[in-house]
């Protein structure tokens, strides 16, 4: 397992046919936009490329290429945006390829080796960005379809540009796509400025029930699976939920806690500087980056929060 | 009155010096970050320079210099942001200075010519896009402080890069301005990501009791005087309210009804493409823009709404 930079990794593509190309469970959209501008690019070289890739939210769909789930023999294995072998998304794709993946293209900071090759950028804001000068050095011809992967990846994990992982790099990148052709307005109207009806129900009643411990320093959303089956939400629509709570004047960390079956809570922890939200999430096997992360704990869910709350006071003691 | 390119601009204010420095009532972050990044780079530059402007939110108070409104005489006036010479901020500033203005620094297409010379660009997303190639024709050195207010400017007036006003040139500039060291991230949670907790109560409060007409094409917010009071929140803060209605997929038209004294009712309208809120706000005596308008309907609740209803829904058949 070997960090290699963009230059051998453009050399290790290039050399290869028959792609298969995966990601992170739960796909976001840098998840599918980093994806599928690798897909649109490799294919345009005359590859042979396919995806696995569990189900988008379907405002991601505009970017998706159907026939990139058409099933082959594989004999190159990439992975983007997957901070560790055990997110790999899909049913039995862990077991099946976790421990063979030959190139993966990432941008956590806390991720976990597992391929026997990764090109990994903290400081890219997403996957996205380092798709971009990747598909450059590769010689690819940027074009409209592959620019809009690359700004639906960029904009989902900075925002649209306001988090603090958005760089000049990723505003100059940002502004080559709108030079290519995208329209930049419509894609933003679609990911940002629109809710479904049964959604912004469902984002009611969250905030509705948030609550604030530690001196106003910790807000905490819980997402229940009556709250989901009442307002006819899937979980790809709430992505925006654990946000929403790190929002309020003087919360240090948001904490959404989500229900899953038999006992077990996914959480997701949104934090403002200088609270490390991946350390916070370490503690309980989980990671991300600094001011986003999620693990997954166990329990009730007073056992639960009461867990993390107790983290949690450790690292915002003081700030 | 004539039209002038940003060489001729940067030409005038080259040889001028004892500068007052203007711009529209109910100053915005693009009123106040404009002026302010002129200012601070005249002052540079080693001119006496002066600013009227009314108070502007307190948010942008990082930007502004208490010792920009010392009075002195002025021999050159630039108003900034400001589409007529009637916008004109501060008590007493559109009779003593409205017919008096040499150079109009703005961005509104749709502006009515009232200075001696214009500089008018309606492609740039805010007046700050103007400032910021102006002071570089001036030799200007773009330090931290001015970029802040050329960074506060755009941010403000593209929705944090989010609406289709905002360009490549918008998104190089705004590079720029991070490599010249403003901490973005810092900015853009005080501006678009922090909420008061009462203000997060309020909008909860607002958005649980939104209403669907029209079959679901339009959206019915109604704030009471009760809910103010109840949460603690001034009008000053609910600003965002009525941009939310229109978020819901499917609406066309999003209302949000504001009590005020004696059955008299603020109405503010948001609209998506392409329905025509300032035409619809016509109808009751108001106005505004095609996407943004507002009026005042008297009457209960109930007949406001269906008279509102009764309007907007001949707008919005068969779109």
């Amino acid at each position: 397992m070997t960090d290699i930079d963009i230059d051998a990794a453009a050399g290790l593509i290039k050399k290869a046919d028959d792609i298969l190309l995966l990601t992170h469970h739960n796909p976001d959209g840098d998840a599918t936009g980093s994806v599928f501008a690798l897909y649109y690019g490799l294919v345009s070289l005359g590859k042979r490329v396919r995806v696995i890739s569990e189900k988008n939210s379907a405002v991601f769909d505009f970017i998706v290429d159907p026939a990139a789930f058409t099933e082959f023999k594989e004999r190159f294995v990439i992975s983007l945006d997957c901070g560790s072998a055990k997110l790999l998304g899909g049913d039995g794709v862990f077991e099946k390829y976790g421990g063979s993946v030959d190139l993966s293209i990432d941008h956590h900071g806390s991720g976990v080796r597992f391929a026997e090759r990764s090109l990994v950028d903290p400081k890219a804001s997403a996957a996205s960005e380092i798709v971009y000068p990747l598909l450059n050095k590769l010689s690819v011809r940027i074009d409209k379809k592959i620019a809009e992967c690359i700004y639906v990846g960029i904009t989902t994990d900075t925002g649209c540009f306001r988090y603090s992982n958005t760089t000049s790099n990723t505003l100059r990148i940002a502004a080559d796509l709108i030079d290519i052709g995208i329209d930049n307005g419509r894609i933003n109207t679609a990911l940002f400025e629109t809710k479904s009806k049964a959604y912004a129900e469902f984002e009611t009643m969250a905030l509705a029930g948030m609550k604030f411990y530690l001196g106003g320093r910790c807000a905490v959303i819980y997402l229940s699976k009556d709250m989901f089956a009442k307002c006819g939400v899937d979980e790809t629509e709430t992505h925006a939920i654990p946000s929403l709570s790190r929002q309020i004047e003087g919360v240090l960390v948001g904490m959404t806690i989500k229900e899953k079956d038999n006992g077990n809570f996914r959480v997701s922890l949104r934090t403002n500087e200088p609270v490390d939200a991946a350390a916070i999430c370490a503690n309980f096997g989980g990671g991300g980056h600094k001011l986003a992360a999620a693990c997954d704990v166990s329990g009730t869910l007073e056992s639960v929060t009461s867990d993390l709350l107790k983290v949690v006071s450790r690292y915002i003691d003081g700030k």
